[in-house]
């Protein structure tokens, strides 16, 4: 069905490898652990990452790069935490490339920061196909989404490393089941993380918070 | 941003818009309506189709193009209905191209039929890129996404004419603010309708049925 696109995909897919590898080479140099976090629009990346910045305040140190396709509320939200924050605007195109992070990177200060979140453009498709360099790819699937989302979008859920399943809070005024959710999620990826939360009460972030402070340190160990 | 990318995404927009061209006519030959449903994946699509078929059961005769990455969990409700539906499978694609509708448009009886749905990827950035041949995009955004995504995802709210708003019986429990979404979607498409609907409780359907009964009906006076 797709055969007149295959072939320019491919291509752009091979530069932007070539990028996101440059890029990993710049965090390690570092010493900073990369997530690429996705998810649908509104699923609540920038609340998950306001959360998580105040919980790591004074124990990790943070920088982010937003992505979205205009407007810069979401890199707002975060410098407001006393956080740094670069905002990429990519005007119309669905997900963020190697390059962007590569132009992103040289507007921020790198010394000492320990944990970078990329939140990547509000898409459930593209982004998992293009790598950023990151360690690690994560992503949150709101209940209100309904719970046939993990066969819907089979690639986003087999390449991340965790999933939060966001807004449990709503779970008893929806039709959505998590045993589905789970189920499903583990048949595309036997090995991933999986935390159920909720961003407005709080609900689950230690689980999370302590899944992500293990990474940053392991990787810190290396 | 995206300098690496802009002359291929122009190539494809060009070839695709010769094979829209081309559904259109199919469609007023055979005196069809078509419409191009657009949404974030779980933002309702398919629960507003099953009661759009139930609504308009014996009014106007339907047929349903569903475009999903893999699955056909959405041409199956729509069968379950009685309505003649077709699964196109973009194995990775992001959104519906005039190409696939083409080859969707064979697979299907269009005798009688008076309105086409195409129900879209879940995607609220690549779909409005890419013309099927449609007369309308109608799109949906659920409360649970969020007031901002307007301002932040602004072509699609620029393209269609007409906007669902839906879930609205979970709106006690979220922070949305309609109106913030009523007035960002006004600065961008001063013309678009507007329904506050909630697929589950059935409120607001009758505005919208009667706005696409309207349509459809006008389209075949033509």
């Amino acid at each position: 069905m797709t055969q007149m696109k295959i072939p320019v995909v491919r291509n752009i897919l091979q530069a932007n490898d070539r990028l996101a590898d440059a890029n990993r080479k710049v965090f390690d140099g570092a010493g900073i652990f990369a997530i690429n976090l996705m998810s649908s629009p509104g699923a609540g990346k920038t609340s998950l990452l306001e959360k998580t910045i105040d919980a790591l305040a004074g124990r990790i140190k943070m920088a982010v790069i937003e992505g979205d396709l205009q407007s810069d509320f979401d890199a707002e939200r975060i410098q407001r935490k006393g956080v740094q924050a670069v905002q990429i605007n990519t005007e119309g195109g669905c997900h963020l490339d190697g390059n962007m992070i590569q132009m992103a990177l040289e507007a921020l200060e790198l010394r000492d920061v320990e944990l970078l979140v990329i939140e990547n453009v509000g898409n459930l498709v593209c982004p998992a196909e293009f790598n950023l360099g990151e360690h690690e790819k994560v992503m949150i699937l709101s209940v209100t989404e309904g719970h046939d989302k993990p066969l819907k979008y089979p690639l986003m859920f087999q390449l991340c490393s965790a999933l939060l399943i966001n807004k449990i809070d709503l779970l008893p005024y929806t039709d959505c089941d998590i045993d589905v959710i789970r189920s499903s999620a583990r048949q595309l990826n036997a090995n991933q993380a999986i935390f159920e939360i909720s961003c407005r009460t709080g609900d689950g972030l230690p689980e999370w918070l302590d899944w992500l402070e293990a990474k940053v340190r392991s990787s810190r160990g290396k």
